[in-house]
């Protein structure tokens, strides 16, 4: 038994440190980690225990990247001043060794599982649990001759899917952001409570919502060609395309009770699954009519050179023929991220404006390129699905 | 769009090496990582870039724990002698400081997201996922006055729970090992594929799976006290059994077509997961009637001093009237699992008997503490549930 006891008390046995009122510890800790710890005001205690290291940064995704002060003990600590709301994204660089934080959750991105902390929002109501009816998250893996593998997704089903069994709902396909994973818009986004908090609310109607992998590969694929980065990304846009509308789309038809129709099929993705969207869903209006790009939307970058008349398959040269077809155009993007991602997408809502296309432009005050602004998209833009 | 584009582009950007016909990326890799790489006789090849640093160690939790070498390129390396088949859990000591592999999914093991590696196994496929039907595993977040939280558990469905309105099934708690949480035995375990697979040979019955995180502490708790890591065990252990009997099975009933009466249902656990299991089972076998432990069971330990007749609340007294209540007793463990908890498993197999009760002993040949072993008691176990 000396090998169960042995890791069961170990975790246990957690150091207790004395306690700081000012900070406490993150709510994306594992269990029984004292750091990183998170003051009323957002600033964020971190600790990494380096004895022999020379040198320690953290460097936060869209944040503080800071050298780490070394103390007697042999841990590294650095305090950040006040952070926005929100879930940051965080690694920490020893010796030029990028590394997790062992005290954090894992939150799979930037191709890895990175570390976290979620920074407390005054408004966090919509996107935490509450006691109204819930719906359920599944795991499902479906099979892609696209791709010639199972293929892991999340689905979100309504609270009622259960108990009304004769329902059948609409569906919104929501994909992640470059480096992330299928997982990111429950563990990052918190999808599913802010989809129980809408529907509970009367505010959004109750849909399934479907998380896909937006990475995908044929099978014996080389590796794109070396240099060409771009090709290889388009490439792989291309794949997971045909994958999303050849296998994954008749998966869910055939397995929940949907409603299938382009009428009841929403696409929306951030950031990278934000131009996925984009590109897919102009390719095939025939499979939907609902288009959502959370702080990502277009090629061309920023609107510039955009012929409405060519670009995008041509989806925007008449504009009333577009309202028609295209039930809802929802852009957005934080008043924080950084420069060239607010040009590219005032560009893109200026350039839909010229064009007379009618469309939704959403801006999240004080927040950057991450996770609070794609959690104040979706609840601005469930709302207006399948109405 | 920059943001975007950089975070997609540099995901793609793996560095691809010249194949190596004998290694190839373990399934249990990121998106594009060429490492940790598996040859065909089980060898592992790591290798993790620190250039700066002095010292570089590989620890598996049951397995190779040695010193990595340096190449001119910063990157150390290092490869296994062939290891058992299965997942094996390791972490990275560079300089004094564990880091996980970013190369490696995370799988929550000893507390943390550590890196585990999968070597295929001959007899991999009864827990591989095969096109036959296939249940779905859902997450769901229950309230617990005991605790005073949501909690997260994994709730596997078989087959055919969503077509088959009417029916009703049976339910296994089958909990993880210290360290682990409740994604522990989908992750790592592949409970659902193994459940799919025998469903579908019609080797087990049709029945739920619920996996919930073993650790618990009440509101306001206090640390354990100071060097007493047992009572904190204890303490810990117990909250979790009332979460468990007082808010979880509630709700699992409440929530899903079950089979609610004891003879429906039956709890194992493996590790720290099967000494909760025999202390929550016995405890309250007006709600169990079926007991699995997998690689841990009982107190006392290696069944020194067992005294069947006030041990384990005394329901080991008399075996007949045990029989009558208690449809299955099963532990099991692994030929390559140290001494210590092999002694254990076989005294407390020595001592049921020697109390004359009936139970099904189990050895796993070839494998130690670890999840091969676990696979293979699901295995063994599940077909012998609610017939």
């Amino acid at each position: 038994m000396t090998r169960c006891l042995l890791l069961c008390l170990t975790v246990l046995a957690a150091p207790t440190l004395a306690q700081d009122d000012e900070f406490l510890p993150a709510s994306t800790n594992v269990w029984g980690a004292e750091f990183p710890r998170v003051s009323t005001d957002g600033r964020v205690q971190l600790r990494v225990y380096a004895p022999n290291a020379d040198s320690v940064r953290v460097n936060f995704l869209s944040g503080p990247k800071e050298a780490m002060v070394k103390g007697s003990d042999g841990h590294w600590t650095f305090t950040t001043p006040p952070l926005d709301p929100g879930l940051h994204y965080y690694m920490f660089h020893i010796d030029g060794v990028e590394t997790s934080d062992l005290g954090s959750h894992a939150f799979f991105g930037g191709g890895k599982h990175a570390s976290a902390v979620e920074v407390p929002a005054p408004d966090a109501a919509y996107y935490s649990i509450q006691d109204v009816p819930r719906g359920q998250v599944r795991e499902i893996w479906y099979p892609s001759d696209v791709t010639g593998t199972w293929r892991h997704a999340m689905v979100y089903l309504p609270p009622a899917y259960d108990t009304d069994t004769d329902a059948r709902y609409p569906v919104l396909y929501l994909q992640h952001g470059g480096g992330e994973d299928e997982t990111g818009w429950i563990r990052q986004g918190r999808a599913n409570f802010i989809l129980d908090n809408l529907i509970a609310a009367g505010d959004a109607a109750p849909m399934i919502v479907v998380m896909a992998y937006g990475y995908a590969s044929r099978p014996g694929d080389a590796p794109p060609p070396s240099g060409d980065r771009w090709a290889g990304f388009m490439r792989m846009m291309e794949v997971f395309s045909d994958d999303l509308t050849d296998a994954l789309i008749p998966f869910i038809d055939g397995t929940f009770r949907t409603l299938a129709g382009r009428d009841h099929r929403a696409m929306a993705g951030l950031s990278m699954g934000g131009m996925q969207t984009f590109h897919i869903t102009t390719n095939r209006l025939d499979l939907f009519s609902h288009i959502g790009g959370f702080s990502g939307a277009g090629i061309p970058l920023g609107g510039q050179g955009f012929d409405p008349s060519t670009d995008y398959n041509g989806v925007f040269a008449d504009p009333q023929e577009f309202a028609r077809r295209v039930h809802l155009l929802w852009i957005g993007v934080g008043t924080d991220e950084p420069e060239g991602m607010r040009q590219g997408i005032h560009g893109l809502h200026n350039a839909l404006t010229n064009a007379g296309i009618d469309h939704v432009f959403y801006e999240s005050p004080g927040t950057d390129h991450e996770w609070e602004t794609w959690r104040r998209s979706l609840r601005d833009f469930a709302p207006r699905l399948f109405r």
